[in-house]
């Protein structure tokens, strides 16, 4: 009978479907990450052909030795020994594009300030005036929304931001992509059809400069790293914010800690920090009023996660059971 | 020449319309609310034709003696002596429906203790887990949504709300309102047609028991002042959340304390709460991490507030021509 690696619980909803398929499960009795010794081990087992593992902080490495372990795959290692490595698209699109929304409502609202002003008991210290604790409004007419890439994650953040924008002078959408396609100018028409507003692709030399909000949403790579950086946020406009939702690292952290002081933005919210989740309570931008931090929540709602742990498990049933995987990853 | 009274400067846009207007204009040279008896001396000048007032901490109060000034105004008194009160009716409606739904989703994804966690700098002593921080999602199937009120805020948060729930299985929205008319089933049905879900008039222990999400956006009065209260949370889901948007006493506060801490509710988000804004910083619904309380944002956006002076001074000027106003408040 094959059996099935289970590094660690999955959570009710996909434990019962790992159940339903009749193979012998090998769990981890620890709600933690198992050991490296503890994976090697049970690998060894003839019978266990298929792992589920679901993580991601990307601190461990899935390398040449242990296949399957704690985290990023080493997908080339696993393909030269013939072994499938799935993964669980789209199902949180959704979910990160909700704390991109709620990302650039609350920076642009001031949220992280107002919370800490209550927090702190001096909101009495504080008395009304006609302007005070005042933000910026996103029905404000003629809005331009930029995203830093523009797959399904970004197009389901402009399909909730649009129902908060000004609907007699709605926003202009703008954003990047790798390269300018041949048929660009029907891709762009096609996606303003979509959404009913203008969707264009620009540069992000002028898409800095033209957003008042700029959303990153593209992938990490050398090409990305570091692309917010000085010379981005002198392009922005002072009025403007700018949400990080993808990674850390592509937005230079000093170079916003200073657009941030400088008022050179107007802020700035972040689901995603280099260092993370290594973040000390001193840590710079943390002392900023205009600059919100969430501890990568993108994809931690339950629904999300149980539907990625069950994408997980029907791969290695699939796996198992001889079939094509629902998503494999391939090089 | 007539003479227009402005008791505190109301920011660019609204003062240039004032300077438009021709008329002479008293303005109070601080930027903080004049002296009662400051307001005295100026009404007594025959020359006052009209005086603007933008003010919302309920503290003070205008009364017999003085028609105008800080805040809450004695219509009765103001019309027993032939004085007209206008008001901005509409202009706030998006932006409190903006935080309305910020509150929402931020309640349902924890992002109150999220921020905390970020700020302790303890996110690294959390490691991650498949459902570590995890929040419910506002795209679960088939929720329910429900309005104490249903006036214009409450349908422009209907309105974004929709962007962000399950396409599939859309959610149900109940709301109450003061009883129920004869022709309820028609409204009822106009609604649904205008939002593309089904919209239905409900009782409000009815509403408690079957809402996911309970939005308050009623007006306070001895009717709805403690409506929502220890019996209210006891018919109300585990898994729900209560935001209140309107006036902090139509929740009771310690009922709502309780039922956080019991776990009778999964959370709330607040932007009023009773005591505003002298709530020190060891109030009890501060030490919790499923509630995160703003400091009364409302209408806190420049756009919003500029649309409110506007139509302030533009009151006061009709007054002044012997026009009718913009917005009158009558009895």
């Amino acid at each position: 009978m094959p059996k099935i690696l289970v590094t660690r619980d999955l959570g009710e909803h996909a434990m019962a479907i790992l159940r339903q398929s009749g193979y012998d499960l090998i769990v981890n009795p620890d709600d933690a990450p198992p050991s490296r010794e503890w994976v090697l081990n049970h690998l060894a087992d003839p019978q266990v052909y298929a792992a589920c593992i679901m993580h991601s902080q990307p601190s461990d490495k899935v390398d040449k030795e242990l296949i399957a372990s704690a985290n990023h795959i080493d997908v080339k290692a696993a393909n030269a020994r013939g072994i499938k490595i799935g993964h669980t698209p789209g199902v949180l699109s959704d979910a990160v594009a909700d704390i991109a929304a709620i990302l650039v409502l609350s920076t642009l609202r001031r949220i992280g300030e107002g919370i800490s002003l209550v927090k702190s008991g001096n909101w009495k210290q504080q008395p009304w005036a006609p302007f005070v604790n005042c933000g910026l409004s996103i029905g404000h007419p003629s809005l331009t929304i930029g995203f830093l890439g523009f797959g399904r994650i970004s197009q389901a953040t402009v399909q909730r931001l649009l129902a908060f924008t000004n609907k007699k002078q709605p926003p202009l959408i703008l954003y990047t992509s790798s390269y300018r396609r041949d048929n660009q100018d029907e891709i762009d028409a096609n996606l303003s059809k979509t959404f009913g507003v203008e969707v264009r692709r620009e540069e992000k030399e002028i898409l800095a400069s033209q957003a008042d909000i700029v959303i990153v949403l593209c992938d990490l790579n050398p090409s990305t790293k570091d692309m917010v950086n000085k010379s981005f946020f002198q392009k922005m406009k002072k009025s403007a914010i700018l949400v990080n939702v993808a990674r850390g690292p592509i937005v230079n952290s000093e170079d916003l800690h200073e657009a941030l002081v400088s008022g050179q933005i107007f802020g700035a919210g972040l689901d995603v920090l280099t260092g993370e989740p290594d973040i000390p309570a001193d840590h710079p931008l943390l002392k900023l009023n205009n600059c919100l931090v969430l501890p990568h929540l993108g994809s931690a709602d339950y629904d999300t996660r149980n539907a990625m742990a069950e994408r997980c498990v029907r791969n290695a049933i699939a796996a198992v059971n001889g079939e094509p995987l629902v998503a494999e990853v391939k090089v």
